[in-house]
């Protein structure tokens, strides 16, 4: 019977086309691991992402999942793999699991931190990771219309329009702004799982509270209408990390 | 007569062959903004930074003064030079001063952080601006190593053999080591002025204390012989930045 292997996966994704892969020649991250693992053990293995990350994206803590008749020892799976990928991505942690564990179907939870940048002049050191919004942001209302994201709700109002999902239901466990650095501000969130841009969606829209372009009690009335057009503009990409993916047992 | 202006400038040095002006097709800061300046302005104008920065380090407070007979407001210096610079470079502050400023002799000291990504596996959200140092290190012996390098000393040991300053007395104000998140520990020096690798040279001896290669009390006996090669070898420039450099008024 195959093993059975986690890897938690850290990332810089501002070359790649994000997670999933897709035909050539577009640089994704699951290609680049299927391809690594392929030159290690001879055998093309599919590398089950939990969370598909959109191109740009980055991730300190993407977990994955895969099957191997190989031998090799988990250290050598960490080590060699990580020798093999590109400068910009390297496995972190290698476990074997479970033959039912399944890095998408187990995920519980997920954890996204979405970075922005509020200074006037834009920061070279911190553009790879975050959002430039030059305007000041009033983190009290963003902290606001946070509260009122927090726990299940039907999230329409706050996915892509193209996302197909049939139940836009989540739970949002926490949603916290803070600005652990002056001129950076992190927003922390935490749910059961995400639709398409459910994050950037809400990153969008708490930017656009903090301007003051959008009154914080609203948001309440956006969530509750369900429509999309209401909430605020999809933020960019290159502002969001997966920072953790939680499951019910490390297995 | 010409306005005298100090401009404050944050950079990722990865991919500059340091500070100062090199023939092409060198590309440095120096030159990067002495261009954005003739662009702006129609007129040569020589910056003086006052650190003279490595290939690969970085700023996120380097200063420099140059002299200029535009009528330009302060406000159009900040933002059309950051405008023309490269996405890597920006100014993030411009002040009128003093005629008689000059951004490296006023220089009344300098504060560079040294950080070291601490853990097995590399980081590639942290590689641009750390060295991997993959064993662990004990803070503890750095912090013990650190303290006897306060104070005035004749930093000969601590500097490139081709270094040629004729006066080797530094004063080191503060000198730091802590971890503000995992795996991660930054060195925070502050002093009076430095000679040529002392940062470097101090990060790479610390990190040999912190793996158990140098006693910690024997720092205090390299820093007395004033013998280069007792020394830690010179740390890569990437983990190097310049955060702050310090007047005696903003002028």
């Amino acid at each position: 019977m195959p093993r059975n292997l986690k890897l938690t996966i850290e990332y810089d994704g501002t070359d790649y086309a994000g997670w999933q892969r897709q035909p050539a020649p577009q640089r994704t991250i699951q290609q680049q691991l299927e391809d690594a693992l392929e030159r290690m053990t001879g055998a093309f293995a599919c590398v089950r992402g939990a969370g598909r990350t959109d191109a740009g994206v980055h991730a300190r803590g993407q977990v994955a999942s895969f099957r191997t008749d190989s031998a090799i020892p988990l250290r050598g799976f960490q080590r060699g793999l990580t020798a093999l990928l590109p400068r910009d991505i390297a496995v972190v942690e290698a476990a074997e699991v479970d033959d039912a564990f399944d890095a998408r179907r187990a995920a519980r939870g997920k954890h996204y931190a979405y970075r922005v940048w509020n200074r006037v002049m834009r920061s070279p050191l911190e553009a790879r990771t975050s959002w430039h919004v030059h305007r000041p942001l009033d983190l009290e209302a963003m902290r606001a219309a946070a509260a009122q994201l927090l726990g299940e709700h039907d999230f329409s109002a706050f996915r892509a329009s193209d996302c197909d999902r049939k139940n836009p239901v989540r739970t949002v466990r926490r949603l916290d702004v803070t600005s652990s650095r002056p001129h950076l501000v992190t927003l922390d969130i935490e749910a059961t799982a995400f639709l398409k841009h459910m994050v950037r969606v809400i990153a969008g829209t708490l930017v656009e509270v903090g301007l003051g372009a959008l009154p914080a009690a609203e948001v309440a009335a956006i969530l509750a209408g369900g429509d999309r057009d209401r909430a605020g503009r999809t933020a960019p990409a290159h502002g969001l990390t997966l920072e953790r993916v939680f499951y019910d047992t490390i297995a």
